[in-house]
């Protein structure tokens, strides 16, 4: 039974063996070809495969029965036609926990700390003093310490519950959003008809919320209108969940704080397009994740799974 | 007996109640002269006076007995000319732990993230393409996360033992130098005398020296050599513990990664400075602390033991 792995990353063939019915092959996932060799492959693990390699992959493979993605929303494979009735897909869901939290953390110091601010001045050759030595301590109505400042992520899963501890050990108050309300770890989670209530009383916003068709703008104006003057959005999640036109406005007209984006509705952005020149916008060019952690155990653990016949980890499309 | 307090910063008044034989007065630090009917005060309590209040305080408390600080290094008290012998001065060291820790974390953030550089492609309205999407991951030789990144703690004290756990948190080696080696909670701390075989062996190291003649140009040409090329040099501690001309020519010869600096030589950094527009510096403008936490609670404690005839906390010149 032949195992495909892709070249696009460093993965460690030795960490995958140990399973006599398998053979591991290295392919290119972006040439637009799989060799005629590896044709007959079962397991197909994907990793910024080009578009053409993914539909030739979904077309030729006839025995192909599962296919691991390292991404964590592998939209490219879905959209490739591969026979979902016959072939399993498992995600890369966990692989991008902690790379993804740190850009959020690092977003959210540099909003706290006006890093970006600074930055303009120094290129300017001026000290921002306005911004360095004696400052208010935790004032009301401001975002300027992760100390007590009241964190909302929305889009609760696998990379909020990393995230938190990190928010709460430099003393912020965090609180959930997600689909089904709960405790999670000690953290309060809303259902999203919370929002109305959760919203004002927010300084700092993270989102987390896949690209799908159920959250398009999921923060749009009226949702924008509820969060304080001095509230920051960082979105670390996909661009399609925010209405850009009206956080552009938000952000122009100074109803909220700031933002800090790392996903945008269309990648890249544009060249001129109008968020690069957002008031209080900082941007980061999707940049958070794209370093899958522990890839080969992740990988093993579902090898294992699915020689045994058992229900594979992160299965989205099942046999 | 009479206890003054700044205004420069806001206290609870209420949270120095209770001692019945103080009374409590609130006086303008910036101010040139101190009123007439506090001038029989024995306790002064200091924060960001201004030169001439504080010179004016040396000569015409003739009561004084107590200076509580509230800044970490109390250069300015100890330059005024008061009577040392007969004025205890104690420190606010320990109510900037915190803000500077969170400023130091975002700092490192900022420079394994490449928000700066994100920063200055937003300012010319282009995507910053090669910092984001998929990335290599932990290549050896570089600094772009704190997983498994080799910190390096120079001056490992209440600041260094704050900051330390939001590093472990996120995957980092934590080692510290100070004058005295031991183990510190759980963390490795090396005497000066070993820099020469750690500074090789740091991603990045976090200066936090305080600023006496001891500690000058302690990052010299010398030292800066033995960092690794990717290795990042984040001063949170005092400007005058980095050579900047040094500093300068090992950013402009990429001998070292960069350097995130929130403290200098002089400052203000002169409008036009060469240190603004050295490659990969982060410039922050003395901001890392200058918002005391907990103030109250450090005055309370030491009035306590001031009265009881005890040692006080945080002393640097006894009665």
């Amino acid at each position: 039974m032949k195992l495909l792995y892709p070249t696009t990353l460093k993965l460690d063939p030795a960490l995958l063996a140990g399973f006599p019915t398998l053979t591991l092959h290295p392919y290119d996932a972006k040439a637009p070809m799989i060799p005629t060799d590896l044709l007959d492959a079962q397991i197909l693990v994907t990793w910024c495969n080009s578009p053409a390699n993914l539909s030739f992959a979904a077309q030729n493979l006839p025995q192909l029965k599962w296919i691991q993605s390292l991404a964590a929303g592998p939209n490219d494979v879905l959209a490739a036609g591969f026979d979902t009735s016959r072939v399993a897909v498992t995600t890369g869901s966990g692989l991008h926990d902690r790379t993804v939290a740190e850009h959020a953390l690092g977003l959210l110091l540099n909003a706290a700390r006006r890093f970006y601010e600074m930055r303009d001045f120094q290129n300017e050759g001026k000290w921002p003093g306005h911004l360095g030595g004696p400052q208010p301590d935790r004032e009301p109505g401001t975002f300027r310490t992760l100390r007590d400042a009241r964190v909302l992520i929305w889009g609760y899963g696998n990379i909020a519950k990393c995230l938190t501890p990190h928010l709460v050990g430099l003393g912020a108050t965090v609180r959930g959003v997600a689909r089904r309300a709960g405790v999670r770890g000690g953290v309060e989670v809303f259902a999203e008809d919370k929002l109305a209530e959760l919203l004002p009383e927010t300084d700092a916003l993270v989102m987390i919320l896949p690209g799908d068709a159920s959250t398009r703008h999921a923060l749009n104006k009226e949702r924008l209108r509820l969060l304080p003057k001095h509230a920051w959005v960082v979105n670390v999640g996909r661009g399609s969940s925010v209405d850009e036109d009206a956080l552009f406005e938000a952000l122009e007209k100074e109803e909220i704080g700031g933002a800090a984006l790392d996903v945008f509705e269309q990648e890249p952005l544009p060249e001129g397009h109008k968020l690069y020149r957002a008031k209080n916008l900082i941007l980061s060019p999707h940049a958070a994740g794209g370093r899958p952690q522990g890839s080969e155990a992740l990988i093993v653990d579902n090898m294992r799974r699915f020689l045994a016949g058992q229900q594979m980890r992160n299965i989205i499309s099942k046999l």
